[in-house]
């Protein structure tokens, strides 16, 4: 069941660096993008940062309405993780080519992908810069959400292997989240 | 064997989204640090990004020298990994501290922490304000380098599972990294 996760607690659900699904709308368009390169910058105002190439139907539509939402699909979502990375969105609705059915954010305009095990809700903080320069988008995460079999009292869980996150190596493969392992205090 | 890494690679090394330790040096003075919050953002000329906190005795090293070394570590490492997030190297030196032993590296005075997986030779792009409004610094990656038992033909692999990479979930909890799984093509 998806539940609210306290926004002090929202670094956490990408710290251990799972690839992600990048969702965004805006009018009557909509787009999904697969995303490796997202990672938080700060807990309390949570904060990250993504690439979104230039060249990306999802970059016009993250422009266009300052908001994305990071989701993180699991093992079960592979091969739309994997497809979703490889074509524009400019042309088809990659959601309906790909069955990734969706269900509506709490603040931004973007949708959440039904099936994932967390969710970042982000408005884009103006940084024309970062953006021209680098394709970087600084983002503040205004909601944030968790699977609660995954996401337990803020410590990731996977407890099935069709639940564990995917990292991307190279090319349609990837690594999953593996043991979980705890260093001496 | 650590063998270097075609830079255009380099990305490939951090992609999956371990936790590593940034290592830098200036003067006589060096020091190390745990760090989840590193990136690639692009490719060919590979760069990456770092959250270096304002406050860590790494910046200070960081700022003086314009360089650091994004170094990948093992299960093996587990707790000199944790242990180097949870305390200032401005006192005393980390790597005697965790009998962390290292060797030259080849283009930045940075020293390579022996025994991980994977290196990165950063040079630090001048971006004030990325610097000072989010701690983000942006480097351009100069060398890289794997062990070839762990990074084969540009794929990871894990060929132990003490080879595995780290991902901090939270306080001193990792997962490694897992399975090996493949996306339709």
């Amino acid at each position: 069941m998806r539940v609210p996760v306290p926004l002090r607690r929202a670094y956490k659900l990408i710290n251990h660096g799972p690839t992600t699904l990048i969702t965004s709308a805006f009018g009557d368009r909509r787009n999904v993008m697969t995303a490796a390169w997202v990672m938080g910058i700060d807990f309390d105002p949570a904060k990250v940062v993504a690439v979104i190439a230039a060249d990306t139907f999802t970059r016009t539509l993250v422009t266009a309405s300052g908001e994305f939402v990071v989701n993180v699909p699991t093992v079960r979502m592979i091969d739309a993780v994997y497809a979703a990375g490889q074509v524009t969105g400019e042309d088809e609705d990659k959601f309906a080519t790909h069955g990734l059915a969706t269900e509506p954010a709490s603040i931004v305009g973007a949708p959440l992908l039904s099936g994932c095990a967390a969710w970042l809700e982000c408005r884009v903080v103006p940084e024309a810069h970062m953006q021209e320069q680098y394709d970087l988008f600084v983002a503040d995460v205004v909601a944030a959400w968790a699977d609660d079999a995954s996401f337990v009292d803020g410590v990731w869980r996977f407890p099935t292997d069709e639940d564990r996150t995917l990292h991307h190596l190279s090319s349609g493969v990837f690594v999953t989240s593996g043991d979980i392992v705890k260093a001496k205090r």
